[in-house]
């Protein structure tokens, strides 16, 4: 049987620190099909890759089988380009050198392409969102950690190991902040991720003697969402957690446009969702700490792509490129 | 009269803070002829113009005259090879956007190509030097400022706007030291060029009660050989000094490498004279600062090209390319 290229399909799949999103997606970046399980529960790669492809199965026999997919595109943190290998992922429970393209390889029985979440994000920008057009831009995601994808000359920046766009674990505060998953002191995803957000609304309520609404939150499920909810009431003690995040953000972004001048940052990701809360402090800490030359030039600018499309478009899009 | 291509040259020209050096050069890569003039005397470009080329066609003369020459390949802190112009340089005495290109080509009556000085740098490395055949690198010129030039999948990332590659005005120390060119705080080239050891020095010396052959020099001249002099004697101090620079230096390329994930770091440079005196804390500090998938992978690299060649040769790199 032969089909129209139009008929074939793409599996994308976005593996993060908490869940992982899969999706079956047409020629045009409509996710047809789409789910989402728990990557957490999961202590090995074996049980993971079992559950991920039981769900994606009913999916694929949904799209008409298995010989209407062209392939599997993948994007996961430390996830590495050229060897389909994951290695020493800090926000993912498995350790080590995992070889998970091979693994959901033998499982499937189709093709696949691995790289970082983020440039699979970037990817998905590039193809269907706002960098549409852009040979110049750095893709930042804003989730569980902090990942980035950076284009270039109209080309993902890989490195010569595959592991280029790590701008999470850039040193932003020399002796800063301890990042559980690295051991190391200061890093931008110790403080711009969700994890870091509730980090710094614990140590503000701890450290400041000021009334707030956070007070009263249940401490386990303080995350961006509520001290948002709390911002815009008015709480003084959220509105701080978002300047303080934004300073830092705003300086690791200057960083990032003074290395390699990009036309602009896409910000995407949960924290995203406190719109100017976050956006105007990193806006305004980005420029004070540009030098002239690249000041008022750079565009900070939200993703559109839903939210839960976004990676796996990106993710896809690796599929359809494949050989 | 024709010529064969072998014998067609071209001109480097590469303007530092403090002085310009330029030379004659053909396609092996030899500089023929080569000189050497102040910047910082020059308070206006045309006097700077007026002087360069006074000096080139006593050398253009004795390489057998205007004919033989291609064109001028130029490097500039600031250098825009989009619009050949010169923008806000800090380090150098002329403020503003100066069109260099096009006055060099009215005065010279040649095609000019202008870049940042660390680009054309890293362009001379890639063809004559220590980054021959690597696709991935960072160029990073330690001297009066702090320059770099990015090279990802084999090609120089100039950025939207043609000003990639200012990772010496990235902040490291956030509310450190005071950049005078730029107004911004704790920058890379405030502690790593040669202007911020000698401010290092001068710090340590004040702040410290420690005895010290740098307590006897004199102040006016107390730069990186003075520092390196007084190291290899065993002067503590002077090895402090080495040492907190090395510190901010790796921390810097740890977040570069965390960036685009080079195969190697080439430095090049006075500071880079001191050796392992800096070397050593610097890669120290560089792994210490990486995530486990970096460490141990990156290479940093002292340029083996004469110094008073290498910034010549890039340039004149740009002038072979040129159209």
């Amino acid at each position: 049987m032969t089909q129209s290229s139009k008929d074939v399909l793409a599996i994308g799949i976005d593996i993060g620190g908490t869940g992982t999103k899969y999706g079956i997606v047409n020629r045009d970046g409509n996710v047809l099909f789409s789910g989402e399980m728990s990557t957490k529960k999961h202590s090995t790669i074996e049980t993971f890759i079992d559950e991920l492809h039981e769900q994606l199965s009913v999916l694929i026999e949904r799209a008409g089988g298995i010989d209407r997919i062209k392939g599997i595109g993948m994007g996961a943190p430390n996830g590495n380009f050229y060897t389909g290998t994951i290695e020493y992922a800090p926000n993912l429970p498995w350790k080590g050198i995992i070889p998970i393209a091979k693994l959901v390889n033998e499982k499937f029985k189709l093709p696949v392409v691995l790289t970082n979440d983020a440039n699979a994000a970037a990817i998905g920008e590039m193809m269907y969102g706002a960098a549409k057009g852009m040979k110049d831009f750095i893709m930042i995601t804003l989730g569980t950690g902090v990942g980035s994808g950076i284009v270039a000359n109209g080309q993902l920046i890989y490195g010569h190991d595959g592991f280029a766009g790590e701008l999470g674990h850039t040193i932003v505060i020399p002796d800063g902040r301890m990042h559980e998953g690295t051991g190391k002191k200061g890093s931008l995803e110790s403080y711009a991720s969700a994890t870091g957000v509730r980090l710094t609304a614990l140590e503000l309520l701890e450290n400041s003697k000021e009334d707030s609404l956070l007070r009263t939150a249940d401490k386990e499920n303080l995350d961006s969402k509520v001290v948002y909810d709390a911002a815009i009431k008015g709480d003084k003690l959220a509105l701080q957690i978002f300047e303080f995040t934004g300073k830092i953000l705003g300086l690791a972004l200057a960083n990032a446009v003074m290395f390699s001048s990009p036309e602009a940052i896409i910000l995407f990701g949960g924290l995203t969702k406190a719109g100017d809360l976050i956006l105007k402090p990193t806006r305004e800490h980005m420029e004070e700490n540009l030098i002239q030359v690249f000041q008022n030039k750079v565009k900070i600018l939200v993703s559109h792509l839903k939210e839960s499309d976004a990676a796996i478009l990106g993710a896809s899009a690796l599929a359809w490129e494949q050989q």
